[in-house]
């Protein structure tokens, strides 16, 4: 079983990707996370461009399609989703008939700084993902005041928190595990 | 008075784009509309290289600075705001208390070539420039299938839909006026 780890910060220290790291470590044998680490690379999308997939979005889209699902983890910037997430997304999107993420299990996490633990950003990131056609777990893990709240190992030192991250991957298993059996 | 232009969308042929030109053109005596060209050229947006500002977004941030106004045209991709103006907008939001976007009269229209004229991503776009500190005019501009609905002037066919772009401008002229009058 392969998760997609897409982190929607490109901060190098971001609290998001080492929050996906950390929720990495909680998955049962069997499983495990493998890094998106090209988001930085992918250019603004331009549908006049659709047609000549640059290079990070055809890794974009191989890893997904190898994956057996995606979680993301992202950051909250002014009230949404970042721009660098969604035009990754945007692209990814492109052609919808064949999009990778078409069916494809998702779960969202997210962190951020402020008291509210990018709420916002996960809850538009859910939609666009549905939008999209990937089968999204309806959880949402705010984590507030990220610089106390995570641990070194990038886990919630909070036991509820690290507690609704294992819900959550447990759901998102199980999603993949049903994906496959009627493949 | 300077009213910027921002397209939502890369396109060379954009709806939106067109949509733009032809609500300046609805413009009154004394306000012209001035469009910004290099949503494109704008890099990811990473918090690490947030002190040494592209020279895309300082010239976005000094169009705004400029400016009396902005008037944003959106397409809607995936039910959500564009990646690449949403990302535009994450430089400029930086840093937070001294943004060219606070206190800024901004308003939001939007072209979309499906039933539903991009309502979504225009309501996220107000959100966003609203959390940013922009003084955002209260209306919505749908323009659903916009290969039909705009003319060669990029103006809506529809009577209706033409007069709420001029109650729009009107009302985002007044809101420049009073910002001007208390300057």
């Amino acid at each position: 079983m392969r998760i997609l780890g897409i982190s929607g910060s490109l901060r190098r220290e971001s609290h998001n990707t080492r929050l996906l790291r950390g929720a990495g470590s909680l998955l049962p044998d069997g499983a495990e996370l493998e890094m998106f680490d090209q988001l930085g690379a992918i250019p603004p999308f331009n549908e006049d461009e659709e047609q000549q997939t640059p290079p990070a979005v055809a890794a974009l889209n191989a890893a997904i399609a190898g994956a057996d699902a995606v979680l993301v983890a992202t950051p909250e910037y002014n009230a949404s989703i970042p721009g660098v997430l969604k035009n990754a997304l945007d692209w990814v999107s492109r052609p919808v008939q064949s999009t990778p993420l078409l069916g494809k299990p998702a779960a969202v996490i997210g962190a951020s700084t402020s008291l509210f633990g990018a709420v916002w950003a996960q809850a538009e990131t859910r939609k666009v993902l549905s939008t999209i056609g990937a089968r999204v777990v309806d959880r949402e893990i705010p984590i507030p005041q990220a610089e106390e709240a995570l641990g070194p190992d990038g886990l919630p030192l909070d036991d509820d928190a690290r507690e609704l991250i294992e819900a959550t991957l447990t759901e998102l298993i199980e999603l993949a595990q049903r994906e496959r059996a009627t493949a």
